[in-house]
């Protein structure tokens, strides 16, 4: 079939700018790249870039605050505010490997975010509260007895972070492995762990 | 008391070049990093970078060198090389603790080495062979039935490190938790999993 013609490789909407900005981001770092970059992989001129958006933060803010927004949805959802402690714990923590997953690239930046910018910290301020309900929902599956209990909450919520988190580092779109694939494995290591006398009696 | 004299502060081995410059590529970045950059925050000038190292790659060379050569150094320890299998892999897990707690700056800097030179791709071939062989541990202990075989060893070695690795990204020294703690954290997640029911009967 060969290359796509420019017309149909050209971003027409402040969503496929976005799609590039990201994967600009990603490659170049943050700091080191340009609107320029970002136009010339996009296909348009920095002007039409302009028309969308105010400048390069606003980029960033966009790109990563579609995968928070996504996180912070997945918060409020029936799975993670009704039911049983554990379950909830595991609502988030599949729901997390999903987004993961369907937004590897906005993901994979917002983890890179460190915070040099006012749009940088405010990113990592939303990034952090993401955190901080992990842990909540660990301490309150503690609570109610339903995990184990000694184990500290926030230490326990950061392991489990670093789990979620490295699919951005491995996972390959097109691969063998789905979402589904990921969920059941974070759950037998995590949840039900590694020892062989599974399941556990009661 | 006060700061140091600029002789107490100025490096007078390659050693405490190295300590700098890995600092200075985990705050620059390697690529937006300069030797002089380094030779400045070592308090040298560049010729006396010179006289210790050829160039900038030979300093990120040596400096997450330092990493992987205590992460092999430890794949050959007793503890990883005879005994049970699950013993093994859990020594290995434990070392990598150790060794992440104790270089934190150098693994930190390994875990962001991206390949684009080659100094760069070598580091990466070495990180991936640990990788294998942390997998390789897994499929032994599956292989003799001590830990559950319905994971993926290769998915379960990756989510393992996703935790031991994520101890880059949050660990401060000189805080509450030692490399002990994180070590028993990690082992009550990923080995005996977060069911309550612990310990499983046999």
């Amino acid at each position: 079939m060969g290359r796509p013609s420019a017309k149909e490789r050209k971003p027409y909407n402040s969503d496929a700018i976005l799609d590039r900005a990201v994967r600009v981001f990603l490659a170049r770092g943050y700091d080191g790249a340009s609107l320029d970059d970002i136009a010339r992989a996009a296909g348009i001129t920095k002007a039409s870039i302009y028309y969308h958006v105010r400048s390069k933060e606003e980029l960033l803010a966009r790109g990563v605050g579609r995968a928070l927004d996504a996180l912070a949805a997945a918060m409020r959802e029936p799975g993670a505010t009704s039911g049983g402690a554990e379950a909830r714990l595991r609502h988030i923590v599949r729901r997390t490997v999903e987004i993961t997953v369907a937004m590897l690239p906005e993901v994979a930046l917002l983890l890179r975010v460190r915070g040099n910018t006012r749009a940088e910290r405010k990113i990592v301020a939303r990034r952090r509260a993401f955190d901080h309900e992990m842990a909540a929902h660990v301490a309150r599956a503690q609570r109610a007895s339903e995990i184990r209990r000694d184990l500290d909450p926030r230490l326990a919520a950061r392991l489990l972070f670093g789990m979620l988190n490295s699919i951005t580092e491995w996972y390959r779109v097109g691969g063998e492995l789905d979402a589904d694939d990921i969920a059941t494995a974070v759950f037998r290591l995590a949840f039900e762990g590694l020892d062989r006398r599974h399941p556990p009696r009661p």
